[in-house]
């Protein structure tokens, strides 16, 4: 497979369309992004790589970041995990209420922003230096002592966090919440903050392409019946309220973040992360949405 | 792979809880099934095949019926198809009103009961003999002319299909439905009454295990970016609210109907049913979920 | 009070606004009135009476029926009635399913139209000949044998009236129909055609200002205690989703179809009837909500 | 009417129920109240007035402070105010947040927590000490300077008021919070905090039974009109989930508190407080519902 001639298509082929969308303009941190942004890096089982454009600059992660938490709370806490947010893809807008209302406080599933408040609880209950610990398992997954958050990004949301501040509260009202509701936010606003590249995304995330081992260390960090679970759930849910539409279009478990990424690995195949800041209605990245569909359809490979 | 022998093991395994859950008994038809039937037919992409137990009794079908209409609704209409309904797992039971008064009467998928009437509604308005289009295509598919509705379970499910009398009208009411009601639901009922045995439907799935060739003939019969969209929509959908538990357990597109049955592809590897009529709360089969969860587990393979 | 020369101000005010508004047009029927008709009539309680307009030329009465048939049913059902609709006001627009499917089939109160099917289904168990039955009795009210239903509406409402067969075959469903579906429609439809004028409305609904007592002859029809409890759902549920707006700006009891006739009654002082075809946007008279807003306000009389 | 011998039969009647329902329980302060207290006073238009039992002790009155800052709210923004909240009544519980995402942020009604809300809000902005302000209010209708606030309710409230932080960062995040959405909350609790005997009640709501005039002073506070607004949203609204039912039952505009108390006005004849701490289902006082129907019944009295 050619994987360095697709890309060079997809890429000619996507240029054009650009300026399709609109950047997040929630916090002023993320409204001034150049929009023009695009990049790709795809990591390969046998250890070869594939980019174009601004694949090694580093932009915020966002919601990709629920990804790292949930494995890290999986491992925690096993089965447990599982009485607190359900496993199910949600019907509504990834910041929904109503959702919330009917389920008595348990989130559909971990990547909608209620799900993924009440992960960063757990982890505030079980871990003794949750910001560190969770900086650290990134970097080491990605082999880059350089991944850091930015401060300027969690204060701004932390400032302009009304609506996530309402769904931690409202969990607290309910029993879902076991730490102060603040200390929980501070968190989950870090969390999202972390900034990386293309490069670092995909390797990081071959964990999940290459049965649970470090893609380089070959160190078998989960274990590969953890790697089916958070793939599942990536495929189903992974994509607010268009993970449908993804699964539909792409074929592959992915993640996205309003600041443009996408992530997406086949498992025993490759891990692939785009950028491109201009977001569809649904907030995901329009362009990367098309470019993993692009990629999916010219190598004929998908899981299904 | 001894997958001979893992499904030995499986049938050790669940036959003593084969008294868990609840026989379906909205119609008298499906009430009266014997409730520890048990077997599973597994038809591999080499052409060897595996069972064990009840794998050859013929049973109602139902809700599995909902891939072979969508599959040639897709075909005739192509992208139209997703103007009337569209592929986002639902956050609601399967004949859920709420959702489709929010989304103004376009059903949320095709596995739905809602979706499956938009389709059953195109069907009647392409093709020139509805009921005997779908089971000379069903019957191709599987090699195997017997196939047939049953005419007593379609009659019991019109004489007590409130419910989806309910629907059909709503989506009139919003411009949903072109055709009368009435007919639309017939033909709907017509499609749930199939009967087939885990082999015969282990055999037709084949065409979706198979990139979109007949598993004897090798026949071409849609093309692979077909498999890989019905197989999405299968992964995120196909188990009414319980899709992303069944994708998270088992990791592998299905679909499953209240008459026991379920029905898995593992692309390029195989194709499985299953059938055991006892129903967990969430109308699926409570063996039949296990089972393939096993399968997976034992066989170490997924699309994850 | 000088009422009559309060009218002819209302009158002349709102005679300018009569295009607001929009005929109702779901069925032909209702589409085809003369959207400039404009009536008031207002019977005392001191039998005097005062009017202008149109205040005699008969219209499709609609929803106003919806009174009737709950004066009856609950004289006939008493308390049991409330086992199968309830009094409070409904939060969403009068045909709403979401309400109903998370009430488990029991309607938010009898003048949704949920609730009025409800309703007609009793009557149809409680009375050998409902259709017939109903007639009598509004005549009884009005004195006046001329009152009909009009065959071509209820026809065309049948024709058209998906919703609402939606709406009965949920209820069915949910167990909360003991008629045939369709039966219990065609019964609704039948009672929604009714056709009278203002002044008939008026005098028939002096019941519910007058404590239970027949205008004209004095009887006590029904008790004082059930004119309370007809009055205060009418309060509460009177007018779809504007319920509280109504009540707000007018201060009275009362019931709006959409024919564009509005009924209210003041205890103890008048019964008044209004008729303007043009609809706001939630389906009430746009000038029949303001003819009796400017009533209360110059007369400086409401129940508050 | 002679009120005294009616009341003392209400109490006769009602006293054997007391220990139906239970205490709210939520915060502290209000679970320790004496169950048993059991009181009403009742204020005629005639500066007569009846009481029996616990009429002159003092109690947390809870919600039914939000007719206070909604009277208020109304003098001094005018029509403006319902830019900002509705006068629906809920088709919800009080605290619901579904209905609020539904409408992008306008509550249904000024008596729901989230409408109560928005009026604090309103007042913090336009008031130059709110918290003063609002207390020589209530102080000047009663004619009673010893009425206050209850430091450690609004501390308990503060600290477990989880669900009202949801709320009012929810409406924040939706733009129609002004203020800080903490200083709000803790203008609202202080408001919920305020501690009044029966007596001090009804004095006090003789403003909506007498035409807006004090009862005592005579003074013109606010005008009829405003008095049939307020009274018209107390009778679709001042129940939370239950405002048909009080409606239905006792057939006066109302308004009750967690505390365990009610107040009903009849326009022209009386204003009445009951207090009994136990609650019903819908967290209104269960005896206080039943001591107002009595009233109402025996009297023969109502606005209907």
């Amino acid at each position: 497979m050619d994987y360095q001639a697709i890309l060079n298509l997809i890429e000619r082929e996507l240029t054009p369309d650009i300026k399709l969308g609109k950047v997040a303009s929630y916090i002023p941190q993320l409204a001034k992004v150049d929009p023009l942004k695009f990049g790709v890096y795809l990591y390969c089982h046998d250890s070869t790589s594939y980019q174009f454009g601004d694949s090694q600059e580093k932009f915020s992660i966002q919601s990709i970041s629920k990804v790292f938490t949930l494995i890290i709370a999986k491992e925690l806490l096993g089965k447990d995990l599982w009485k607190r947010v359900h496993v199910e893809p949600s019907g509504t807008a990834f910041n929904s209420l109503t959702e919330l209302e009917r389920d008595q406080g348990i989130p559909r599933n971990p990547f909608i922003n209620a799900g993924s408040i009440v992960v960063a609880d757990t982890l505030l209950s079980a871990l003794d230096h949750p910001k560190e610990d969770l900086l650290k398992f990134v970097q080491k997954l990605c082999g880059d002592d350089s991944i850091s958050y930015n401060e300027a990004v969690a204060a701004s949301e932390k400032a302009h966090g009304y609506r996530n501040k309402a769904l931690v509260n409202y969990m607290k009202a309910l029993g879902n919440i076991d730490n102060d509701p603040d200390d929980v936010l501070n968190f989950y606003f870090y969390q999202c903050s972390i900034v990386m590249s293309c490069e670092q995304l995909s390797k990081t995330f071959m964990l999940l392409a290459n049965e649970g081992r470090h893609y380089k260390t070959q160190e078998q960090v989960i274990d590969p019946q953890s790697v089916k679970r958070i793939n599942s759930i990536m495929q189903t849910c992974g994509f607010y309220d268009e993970a449908g539409e993804f699964s539909y279009r792409v074929g592959l478990p992915g993640k996205s973040g309003v600041g443009g990424g996408i992530v997406a690995v086949h498992p025993k195949h490759y891990s692939v992360a785009v950028w491109s800041p201009m977001l569809n209605s649904k907030g995901n990245s329009a362009l990367g949405m098309k470019a993993l569909e692009r990629l999916t359809t010219l190598t004929g490979l998908s899981i299904f």
